[in-house]
């Protein structure tokens, strides 16, 4: 945990689930760190947080907090990363932001390590990490778009609830008992907690993630297509999403219909692009029933990909079907795979 | 019950689930039946049925069980169709299949009434019962169709388990219960009793129903493309399908994107035409979070739409969100509603 010439990272929002398992992340990568600052809400400070044997001591998150910080990675929600990230910077950290706060600002690279990390050079203090249900997409697509070119996605995705926080995770698993246990229950938190209405998700399937925009399509749906445009470097790309939360814990999937540019392209040839490709796993075996699914996804960092065939109609699309851990690749692992990026890069230096 | 201007009615399969939902619906729709004849197989032959009030029990089904037989709704699997039906056609039934056995045969019309009732005049004796995901598809697609034209679908679903019969449900329920207990339990229905491999349905989603095919879709999702064409009687239109089971016990839902040919459609049109459109409710109101969802749809003939937006990119595309009950309009209802649909144009005449 201390090594000498490792570097001094904050983790803001570690008591929450993907804080939790950025932690985890970071041990488990044996990332070189010098020190470990771990910070929260007023309400969770002084919470005791065992990390690898050594117990820390959670604080409240303020300015002065980031002195001496290397690296901050932010998942405490897009409000506390607006006011709090600036000050970070100021004091010469450089932050890795797990909310939708910059995401989308033109001065503030967006992450996929996969996909763009030369954009990791052009930081000013702040480098985004997408969210959860685009980073899977963009590992997947990637390779394809660089052999073949990439016209058009569109993708209707299966999310856990995981991605709305651990108090979602819960309300999932009391709902389901309650049903069983054929007893009343309530809705409190999903599909938005800040939405005016909640619905059961036991055993049922929720079109909205995230609040509706004035077109139609949820802000979870905007940030899908907004994200890979920006990622891939692709701002003519048409991409459209549908996004819809299922009765699952952990493990996106996501139903995804796409059209390259080159003609003539086969499926055995997407089909031997992603088994060599960084970051993904081909689980592509109809004969023998192996496809990716989110119960065996779940605590592993990769993008798992299967189901890939030719379109009957169009000859330049194709459907695949991808899974991942979102609280990992869709999360945690994506922000400390860009740390350790920063770091091999020599972008971030200890001071 | 019994009335005498009524019909001599058969069920195939009145043990199963959807046999289960045929009678309910018979007796909801106060349908005019002369005499009620329960059939299935050899193992579930002798249970005691009660139908509105009437004690009623199974027996076997064998090729003389159809004497006298007007109406034969068949729900016991392929292969009971394919033995059974031609006889019960030869003693003068007109059958409704609920089952694939006949429905890409060329003489045999597949009928969704809002759809095509008129193919009903064409038939040989039996006529076909789509599959429950493309029943619903079908039924908000056919308005759009009649007025703007369809060129080409892309449907992902979300699908209910009991679409996969009453086993799966329980092994849904059973799974649930075992997880949440932290017990050990096994697979041996889902994704398919007959292949070779069963996975865990429970808080995950399988991205397969039906066998695959040597194409790389499942037979599921080819019956939806091939289904689609032959009832909307469009063959030249481009349907793709990705199907997926999930932890929910009743209710399918689909994420359906469309191209129209007209240009300059709106969102706002589509969603007027199927305000009043037939077997279809508009639940589609974003501002205050409505929009359609399995859970709500149990017991409930209908199709509801929601989600309507206009695609981003394409002109011609739109997005959609159709969810409803596979047991009934999925299954039960639909054939009832053929049924009925034989009588009132005259088609079948009581012996």
């Amino acid at each position: 945990m201390s090594q000498q010439n490792g570097f001094h990272v904050a983790v803001v929002g570690a008591t929450g689930a993907v804080g939790q398992q950025m932690i985890q992340t970071l041990v488990n990568e044996n990332f070189p760190i010098k020190k470990l600052t771990l910070l929260s809400s007023a309400r969770s400070a002084g919470k005791v947080v065992n990390v690898n044997g050594q117990e820390i001591t959670v604080q409240e998150a303020k300015p002065e907090s980031f002195e001496g910080v290397d690296i901050a990675l932010f998942s405490a929600g897009g409000s506390v990363s607006k006011e709090l990230a600036p000050e970070a910077v100021k004091r010469g950290a450089v932050v890795v932001d797990n909310t939708s706060a910059f995401r989308m600002d033109e001065n503030t690279p967006l992450v996929v390590p996969e996909v763009n990390e030369t954009d990791l050079h052009e930081h000013n203090g702040v480098i985004a990490n997408p969210n959860c249900s685009t980073i899977q997409m963009v590992v997947a697509l990637e390779p394809i778009r660089k052999k073949y070119g990439l016209k058009k996605v569109i993708v209707s995705t299966y999310q856990a609830v995981s991605g709305a926080g651990a108090a979602a995770v819960e309300e999932l698993m009391d709902q389901t008992k309650a049903i069983i246990n054929k007893e009343e229950f309530e809705a409190n938190i999903l599909p938005v907690g800040s939405d005016k209405k909640h619905y059961q998700i036991a055993f049922n399937a929720i079109p909205q993630i995230d609040k509706f925009q004035d077109n139609g399509f949820t802000f979870e749906e905007m940030k899908m297509i907004n994200e890979t445009k920006k990622i891939m470097h692709l701002p003519e790309l048409q991409v459209a999403a549908t996004c819809v939360r299922l009765p699952v814990a952990v493990g996106h999937s996501e139903s995804v219909y796409f059209e390259v540019e080159q003609e003539g392209v086969t499926a055995s040839e997407i089909k031997a692009l992603l088994k060599d490709a960084p970051g993904v796993v081909l689980q592509d075996d109809p004969d023998n029933q192996v496809y990716p699914m989110p119960a065996d996804c779940v605590g592993k960092n990769d993008v798992f990909v299967g189901r890939i065939r030719k379109d009957l109609d169009e000859e330049l699309g194709f459907h695949m079907w991808v899974v991942s851990d979102n609280l990992l690749k869709g999360a945690a692992w994506n922000s400390v795979q860009i740390a350790e990026r920063l770091v091999e890069l020599g972008i971030v230096k200890s001071k």
